[in-house]
């Protein structure tokens, strides 16, 4: 059964996306098998040409004609966070099955207008934690569920990039409230929010500090503020007791994706580091020390539906197992997870972040409830 | 322009090239793209999935059916060693390009009846050598291009994996001189030893030791005997002077593919590690330490085809870009590099590897001549 | 010159500085010679044991008696926290010269008891806090001395071990209040403190979590209470606006010294792990990557006193250098740091952390003046 | 009781043996107790110097007079390869226990003249082949001698520096066939060959290739030729069929003491490597990947002399255990390992290597018989 996807932009995250669906099947089988409808951008010739190399059938300048395309029952929404909102909430209100780039909104408020959408809808919807796909944090995943690590103590996540630290970089949407709704914490720091919920569990208070590391860009001809930051470090306790720490920052010179955790638990611990993501480090009490877990053979989390042992994925395959996993709930007519609800809970997340800075104190994370 | 690919083979080559070809122009952008034509195999009812699966128009269930298809243009020969030959010389003999996987052929006899009929030919082929397009061993080969090691002195390449140590695998076709030519100095020494011709030079003389770690394997019922090597060490002596070792060995526990090397030369060194295969480590003369470099940016090659920096690729994007560039000298009517000559020279030095351990001496590489 | 030195315990630490002073001289030459006059212990066959095998030439049973041995001419207090204050003290009021393990006190009050004498003893004092003096951290030092790192923006610090997830170990003096003063934060924390205001500066506020991980341990054949924290988490700010976390438990498994450090400025960053403690990890805008610098070639500091390039140092060496300039100043008359006032400051910090965790709120470190 | 030791040489052995003999009992008990009696320098103020800052009673500038001290019971050998010979055997003759530095001499020859004279003297002799004490190959050692490796199957050791690449080096006696018997081979190749037959077993044939890399050196104020090899890799066969490779270079940039070792066994592999050394990598048959021992628990060989877990030690501390374990076999009039005898097989073996490459073909290492 084919499943028509329309998909909004063509940047990084369109290249990821179109890739996911053009090779899905060489992976993951017949089940489900996405037909490349029509994908939307601004720029008619750069859209032209992706349209072509992506391998779409259509293409439109204008995302209200691509969700008015009947053969579209999928919108895939890549756009940038300021652009999230309106495609979303009418392509939901077409009833059609929508799946939303990180973070699902420039704030709770707005993510909870979204989820309402979905909810009223009906239909399946979801928001793309990629990073919860790699092998290495689904097995960390069922790890932690059998008991592994017992219960978890504490623990250390981080997101450091250094793309920020070029002074000569301009002022895109990436650094303004208005266009992005945060800075760094939106675009790596909810990667992490929403790990720490998948592997350990809901956060329920948090205290941060950030900094705005390079004050202005240029922005045509003139220099401008920047208004979100480029770095956080944040002290959380959960639900459960367990607390840590969190640091995202695009201002950490030489790290490039360097998405890290350590987990502490009663029995056990965990290491993980992005930039080498097919190794898993797990320690056990009494074991002789950590094992390099190298997570590619195929008792591992999906490693079946790749190559045999050692010959390892990157980055992108993680888009291939989440997008999957998406339109096989849209084909059942399932509820997918993470959805609205889990975007909009990292937005909850963010915005205690944020008060907690203005107010220099404990904030706790507000229930998301429409 | 589109060029018409047959493929033969849909185990675990086929698939890897086959994702290579739909997911071609998506990073390659459109100055060829692959039409999948047709793909051969043996098992019909895997055949007609693989061919829905993988995205191809037509399946074959004789290759020889898929060779006289005229449509296709090129033909991918992904089959198992024996399968080599015949349907390459007879595709060469029908005028098409031809694209062979490693080891080109059996015997250094057997690949010089190749390398006539592909010159007779006069059209573009090539080996899969897929190794030397990992970004971080085109950087290593730039960097010793641009002298940055000064003269090469001496090296240790290995590749070591460790399915071969599994006494439950039943004697397949690679356990058998007459089916695969040689053991796993064909299947993972071959790799090495182009990528020493490529990184350092020519291979003058070689001597060696081999073992049969496993001396029999099931075959339907019964035992039968293993008759090639599973591990095997070399010593050699390169034209240029430069020497050093070689090991490979599917029993060597724990390492799941380790393919790596380390180069020394009169003003720096390399490390790489196939199961890092973004990280390329490089000392220069002077400098504080071995630096890791994270082989993800733009200015790294072929890297600003995939990601931005960090965002790690894994071991099947080198097949896009060796098919990549091998479309591209078809289209061209160029020469492509490596072709049947490389890989015949690679057969030279497996003979030669084998005739040492048979003489117990020193044994001379053979120049390859048609 | 020899000076004469009485050590206080026989202990782990007592061992460590007993090995410094006796092999001080084979590393540093003689411009100071320690003459290991006497050393204290409870135990008398213990202490006699030790007497002989780390080569003092008397020991006592009564810490009193060694402070007046008149040939004692530098106090070294290795003992417990509960009896750093009274022999420290006493030692000062006779005009001797003292070295203090950390945490100097059990609570600021405590410390600037010790302080005020030190400061009217006018005599020579220290603090131990060898980390400082790993070739590695010396280093990384100089490197932000030179500006290397630029300003430095965020930072983590971290040092985890796993001692304390053993259950049946018993209540010793380090899990009370009354006797150690902190948990884990005095332990280990202390260290790590120290170390932030070495290398980037003075800590200006804290917030902070902690927990009790293992809620009661066997005194002799009762279970009691355990009163002081296993593990915690701290969100700080420096004076210089630069901000990090610290994180610090005995119950981490799997990380047996794992004491690490993520320094990021606006030029470079920094990495360091003391289990591998001959290493730290430099970044410097525009490189390739991160460069492991080995430390141990004669241009590191301090490394010529030891051994040629790539001979690796222990965690133990780091006394041997603290403890030689200890007694250089000590000689020389002069002021050494880290002395009693950064010992101070550090229990100002804690007890700031402590503050913040009874309080939830954001801490000021209080000034530490006498 | 007390055991007077005279050492010759002052250097960079003469130091590391002195630290040993001084902290001996510090670690080890006093079982035995060195009693540092005399140091042999040719420089009468360095000897003074180093005399003193070493701990030693008595100075000579005259090995023979030290020789003659009745207070020397063993003399311990770390002069120059040229000095190994004569110095040893007259303190055999003399009835003094001796150990001598590696390699033992500068031929097979030469080691089983002073061999015969150690076996003729009855008196307990010693190699120094410190790195068979580093913990972690203690433990390479234990897990080998369990059978957790099965039968070894096959191997890689190598040990590069990159000291030899320096060309402004002045051409001292390791430079030279005539005082140093052997290049790289006899400095860092003879510890490696020691190893492969403290870990796997005997060799039994070799063949081998090597190279000079700077060819002239400075001697005073002329260009002289080097005779030695900075550079070597061999290809072995052991008496138990196990094989593998083995490299040693004092010119591979960036490697400062690159001692490595790769063991395969039928049921498990090791790895080590000497710039980390308190770490040892396992592989277990059916386990999850390497694991990374960190060789500092007091259930790891002889580490609870040292250190409370994770407390690294260094290089250094091999020499201490060496020296006290060959104190302890004087002590009781046993026998110590590794001998003369040891000695004289790692002799075989370089002079096998060497003819293998003057002849160019494999060579038996002869039997060491006396």
């Amino acid at each position: 059964m084919e499943i028509g996807v329309g998909l909004l932009g063509t940047r990084f995250m369109g290249k990821a996306h179109s890739h996911a669906y053009r090779s899905m099947t060489t992976f993951m089988g017949l089940k489900v098998k996405p037909r490349l409808v029509a994908i939307y951008g601004r720029d008619p010739e750069y859209t032209r040409y992706v349209k072509e190399a992506y391998g779409y059938e259509k293409y439109y300048l204008d995302w209200r004609e691509l969700l008015k395309d009947p053969e579209v029952e999928v919108v895939d929404n890549s756009l940038p966070n300021f652009l999230h909102k309106k495609p979303c909430i009418e392509a939901l209100e077409m009833g059609k099955s929508v799946i939303c780039e990180k973070p699902l909104a420039r704030s709770l408020d707005e993510a909870l207008e979204m989820l309402k959408a979905a909810v009223k809808a009906g239909v399946t919807h979801g928001v793309i934690f990629n990073k919860r796909w790699f092998p290495a944090v689904q097995l960390a995943k069922k790890l932690i569920e059998e008991g592994a690590l017992g219960k978890i103590l504490h623990f250390r996540f981080a997101y450091h990039q250094d793309w920020g630290a070029d002074p000569e970089l301009s002022l895109t949407w990436r650094f303004k409230r208005e266009t992005a709704g945060y800075g760094v914490l939106g675009d790596q720091g909810s990667h992490v929010i929403d790990m720490i919920r998948f592997l350990i569990g809901d956060i329920d208070e948090v205290i941060a500090l950030s900094s705005i590391d390079v004050a202005e860009r240029k922005l045509e001809d003139k220099m401008e503020k920047v208004d979100v930051e480029d770095s956080v470090a944040v002290l959380m306790k959960l639900r459960n007791r367990a607390f840590g720490v969190m640091e995202a920052s695009r201002y950490s010179l030489g790290r490039k994706n360097y998405f890290v955790f350590e987990i502490y638990g009663e029995e056990g611990s965990l290491y993980f580091n992005m930039e080498r993501l097919n190794e898993l480090w797990f320690y056990k009490r009494e074991s002789e020390g950590f094992t390099r877990i190298f997570v590619t053979e195929k008792t591992h989390p999906f490693y079946e539906k790749f190559w045999p042992a050692g010959h390892t994925i990157g980055w992108v395959e993680s888009f291939i197992l989440q997008l999957y996993h998406f339109l096989l709930a849209v084909k059942k007519g399932e509820e997918f997870r993470p959805n609205f609800y889990d975007g909009a809970v990292v937005n909850a997340v963010m915005d205690a972040v944020y008060e907690s800075i203005k107010e220099r104190k404990w904030v706790k994370v507000k229930k998301t409830v429409v």
